[in-house]
């Protein structure tokens, strides 16, 4: 792993990956907005048509008779993992749960109702990517801002269905799952067809035109974000062990090769130590390839002078994942600014957020944790303002709100008081 | 005004609601593109060229002298108005904050940290349509999320600068100002250039150069929203008065000929006597022509058989603005789950929400009110997720997080732990 230090060599390799994974070719673009378009004029014709092509099978649904009989094919120790998981993620998502509010004033009452979308499609990849706790990480929250209908899609490549997935959507009571992937899944939730109803929201990851094609429904539709390559950055100093660090940089970049997992120290030493630590672990991975070629082009151990600067070079780095492994964690903390989740002491690597804390693994990517958050409740409810005046309420406002009007050029905003005041 | 029943012609009518504004002309999407390529590439360079030609003067920043200079022309009265409107806004937006929490179980502590974006940009639209409610609106949410870099964007045509929308802005305290508008100045916003410091977030509306600008550097930076154009529903029965809500009708025809304002109503008689009052109303507003057009094109009059319908139809429409002028208005209130805002009763007409309520008269238009909200403190904030587990918390989840790792296939992920139990 690269080693890098100075401010023009570190800020040429930050330029670097900021730039990773920007842009959509062109051809991709145009598959999906052809898929998109077939989709919505031809219905369940073009869905069956687009599923038979890519996946092999003409099957919309997955009945309940059918997601229990798979699940039952689950490892039940597996099962028993995820229903802990299930459990914890639920209790830590129920703290993010808003409630309606209102006031009430002299002649008035003003409030907040929160209400959760009526119907949400959570997309779950398939395929060699087939990941349960995708299910878990996007039902569970939905579930508790309290949406009443969520449909699951997952592509079933060859028919090949994933005992593991059913078992957690059986595990959460979902029972409409529909056995369609890629953009004519997103196409078939965004605008609806005879078989997939029409929601309001998509949420969940997936390949390139999964992403594009979100990207081009939004707006007919609401969706959770467009998620970029996985990151974790790490700010250690002397007290961190280089074993633990290059394991969890290494999990990161198994993900992709577009992946990033970089280092922050003020030790030298460290990084050296984790550099070689890393080409050790590096031989023993399954999935070796990617997790070096991932660390080749967007890995770094960067060694910077304090603390203080690790943490202004996180916040502009903005990363997915950020893990603080110094002798006084929690002290970095307030400097934190910008990170999806931040993961505090040497027992707390990146996967135990993956799949079993409690807090999402669903995580703004690219940067922009500069503005937005993990996947949550808040993302699954949405609310209404309530503004309620009696007539004496309203005759106390009423000069400063058509003086207003008037100072703005829109007389009949005014008029709409001057009618009410004359009455 | 057309007064509809019956199902085939209320859909036609719905339908072609539903298609309104939607979509953006190649001409303005390429003019767009050139302009934030270029200020993103020339800096204020650029932006100054742009300045010249599209407003006539060169000048890229209001000095905190010249605000207050420009605000002392101020009519008084309308100082008192906007302080009145300020302090009610304030107020409501105080009751949108959230805090940081964490929870401690036996070995580990989670939470989600609250922090404020750090630095928000606000476009104010200038010329014509020049808002100083905008400012408040827009500026107190970031204010009391906490945003610490707040600069307003503000076209001057001519070099004409509006005294209310600077006595808004004096009001508030903000002292970063520049008097750029258009394409241009969300390319600076979102790019920064030399004078015009990059921001994290963009809100507030524009014409269509300014929104198509906004959703191309969307990802760069968030936005607020793409905002369509506004509308209005109405629920009323026999209970409510024509000529208020012919004046209500009209106070959103008069904002733009592509603005929605439909009565939904039980009483046919009602619906009759507000067209007729609507055309002697009309006659009198000094935007007459505008509110004629947006009358004729998607104005509307629907006669339904009950409340119950009304309320379907309101779910389906998912108005930005409901007003609900029923005998009992509350009792409407559980039934409507899509909404912007919601006005009830007779003495609460929506410009009192646009000016003084204290709600945000930012709202989400077009349908999108099935998954967005009002803009608050909360599109101010972001959320990081806290994950710190002692040894022995580690240790309780080791063996499940290995097994979901190993059993989607990530066995880098499962090293993460492996290497910490093993030392």
């Amino acid at each position: 792993m690269r080693i890098l230090s100075g401010k023009r060599e570190v800020g040429a390799f930050l330029e670097k990956l900021n730039a990773r994974g920007r842009g959509v070719s062109p051809s991709v673009l145009s598959e999906t907005e052809k898929i998109l378009s077939s989709v919505r004029r031809g219905g369940d014709a073009a869905l069956r048509r687009y599923t038979k092509k890519f996946d092999g099978h003409e099957n919309l649904r997955i009945t309940p008779a059918n997601i229990k009989a798979h699940a039952r094919r689950a490892s039940a120790r597996v099962v028993s993992d995820l229903r802990l998981s299930a459990g914890r993620i639920r209790k830590f998502h129920k703290h993010q749960l808003e409630r309606s509010w209102s006031v009430k004033e002299d002649g008035a009452r003003l409030g907040q109702i929160i209400r959760p979308l009526r119907r949400v499609g959570v997309y779950v990849p398939g395929g060699r990517a087939s990941y349960p706790s995708t299910v878990l990480m996007n039902v569970i929250p939905a579930q508790v801002a309290g949406v009443k209908e969520i449909a699951v899609a997952v592509p079933t490549p060859g028919g090949q269905v994933d005992p593991n997935v059913m078992a957690a959507i059986e595990m959460l009571g979902v029972d409409e799952v529909y056995s369609i992937g890629g953009a004519q899944a997103v196409a078939a939730l965004a605008y609806g067809t005879r078989t997939v109803g029409r929601v309001d929201k998509i949420a969940g990851p997936g390949n390139v035109y999964v992403a594009t094609a979100k990207r081009l429904v939004f707006g007919q539709v609401d969706i959770d974000m467009i998620a970029g390559p996985s990151e974790v950055l790490i700010i250690a100093d002397a007290t961190a062990r280089p074993e633990f660090i290059a394991a969890d940089l290494l999990s990161q970049a198994e993900h992709d090769p577009l992946a990033s997992s970089v280092l922050l120290t003020v030790s030298a030493k460290l990084a050296t130590a984790v550099s070689d630590e890393l080409d050790r672990q590096l031989s023993r991975l399954g999935r070796k390839k990617i997790a070096t070629e991932s660390i080749r082009r967007f890995g770094a151990a960067i060694v910077i002078k304090s603390i203080k600067e690790a943490a202004e070079t996180a916040n502009a780095i903005a990363p997915e994942h950020l893990e603080i492994m110094t002798r006084e964690p929690r002290k970095v903390l307030p400097m934190i600014h910008n990170a999806g989740a931040i993961f505090l002491g040497h027992w707390s690597p990146e996967p135990i957020g993956d799949y079993s804390a409690g807090p999402n693994h669903t995580l703004p990517t690219g940067g922009t944790a500069r503005w937005s958050s993990p996947l949550g409740v808040y993302d699954f409810i949405k609310r209404s303002s309530l503004i309620e005046f009696t007539e004496k309420g309203f005759s106390r406002l009423a000069g400063p709100v058509s003086r207003l009007a008037m100072a703005e050029g829109l007389d009949a905003h005014a008029e709409t008081i001057h009618v009410r005041s004359r009455k």
